[in-house]
């Protein structure tokens, strides 16, 4: 990896004007690498700004410390970002102009002609750490505070199964350097909004526990979406909730994303292989997360879904 | 610190036939403590075991390393007890016999003739890690377990503000040791059972928001405890629910422990002050978490509880 460091650190000084490209639905992870990447090439005397799609609100501090600069756009840098298909409306703009690739996805596709992609790291900030503390970059607070939010949105705060030592180490930096990690933490895993909470309370009633509960699904019609009132924020991370049922090996989540078709999240324990299941209905994943879309009303998606899941049971 | 750990270390080599006491209703970080303690003691050649007043089944696993001996018990240490009435049911046996008291808890009050308490460390198992490397100890694979539980159990996975840039780096030698941190994760912090989950649905039912959203109320009867099947297990935690929801800065759990008998948590965010309005009532505790009991049915209970919280608001 050093060379890759020593090459990408080289392209970064001797370039200039640069326009960071986060993916689309954009996370702690992309928007925390964009936003410290660009603190850092200001740092270094050059002009940057961050290209997204949108900032949720929760992340909008992160942008604290970037300075605002007026420039024609030379260069252009992707962050966090597996594929050109994930860059939203920016994609038309973009697509095959990116000079530099920054990500930590195994399955990057991106052709670009540098390309610094660690499929090990945790989270794209890691990656982004460690090319910093190689090119001597000052951590700032406000950058450390982005690493940080990067770091453990894409651990669950160090709780997921990437998390390694080094993640673990490189979070102990961060947070000696003076980053807000309280409130980070306060407001991305101990926050929940009132439509979160109707939507969760509606959730539990839809629990159906099937296969002598080895198997739990639930389901968010667009019905219970109106009612509540749910953003796609609320809607996010429900695929956990029937996982992570005691004795459960396959959870399922059914989200109607228009009447009569379902996105369905399988999440698995131990091992039973989600994939596999989603493939069969034409969708796909990894082991233990995968995806599909399933048509009909509710309770003819539910049969598709039992019948799948049935050999595997 | 290091002239503690060299007194400790000490009488650890020199005495021998230790009995090693966990506090009432054990978690993650007393049982943690005592079985590493436990184990190392047994390394060095001594005979010891843990004397506990239960051991929830979730935690069973904590003692796989642990050798069963038989011996005439010598020597008392104490782990993460801050006081011997949270001795529960050992209390009467041992009150007034701890030979050494290795506690975290800045409020420790246990007069033992030698004491290793630092009320900086997040966890007990942090000071016991640095013990055991001052000692020389080999961590094995089992130790490293129980350190990686308790660390975890106090912080909240490294998610609470008690969480130093050092709690990082010991959870990074752990991890490193081989222990079964992602396990340890699922069962701590990834699964409810479902009578837990029954419970928080009719939770939700009776969340009560009050002074323009400021403060939420939630309240679990005895008759939802009856009807839900909850065990302690389940009604732990509760009480993190109402402040979590957002713009919430006080947090009221009611659990009815009696008929007409309620415990209440109270949970601040921000500057009020839960200690004080507490102490209106009879009861007391920390800033940001305190508690009381109050008596009366719901409503009335609820009543007073609103009135305390006013002048706050």
């Amino acid at each position: 990896m050093k060379e890759k460091f020593e090459e990408a650190a080289r392209f970064l000084r001797s370039h200039d004007n640069y326009e960071i490209l986060t993916h689309d639905y954009p996370d702690g992870d992309t928007l925390g690498s964009g936003y410290a990447l660009c603190m850092a090439l200001q740092q270094m005397g050059k002009n940057a700004r961050v290209i997204t799609t949108s900032v949720p609100k929760d992340f909008l501090f992160l942008q604290a410390g970037v300075a605002f600069q007026r420039f024609e756009a030379q260069t252009v840098v992707s962050v966090d970002v597996a594929d050109e298909k994930l860059l939203g409306c920016n994609r038309e703009k973009y697509e095959g102009k990116i000079d530099l690739c920054i990500d930590h996805h195994m399955t990057n596709k991106i052709n670009a002609p540098l390309k610094l992609v660690d499929g090990h790291a945790a989270a794209n900030c890691e990656i982004l750490y460690k090319l910093f503390r190689y090119m001597d970059i000052k951590l700032t607070r406000e950058i450390a505070n982005n690493l940080y939010a990067g770091v453990s949105t894409d651990t669950g705060c160090f709780r997921y199964t990437n998390t390694t030592a080094e993640t673990l180490r490189i979070g102990a930096d961060i947070i000696e350097i003076g980053c807000d990690s309280a409130y980070i933490n306060k407001i991305m895993f101990e926050t929940k909004s009132r439509k979160r909470i109707a939507l969760e309370r509606e959730i539990y009633d839809t629990i159906e526990y099937c296969f002598n509960n080895r198997c739990a699904i639930i389901a968010v019609t667009l019905d219970t979406q109106k009612r509540v009132g749910a953003t796609d924020g609320e809607l996010e991370g429900l695929a956990s909730i029937p996982r992570q049922i005691e004795g459960v090996e396959i959870g399922i989540t059914m989200r109607e994303k228009a009447e009569g078709e379902f996105k369905v999240s399988i999440r698995t324990n131990g091992g039973v292989n989600a994939a596999q299941i989603c493939a069969k209905l034409g969708g796909g994943g990894h082991t233990a997360a995968a995806g599909c879309t399933v048509k009909g009303s509710l309770s003819e998606a539910k049969q598709v879904l039992k019948e799948a899941v049935a050999e595997y049971v």
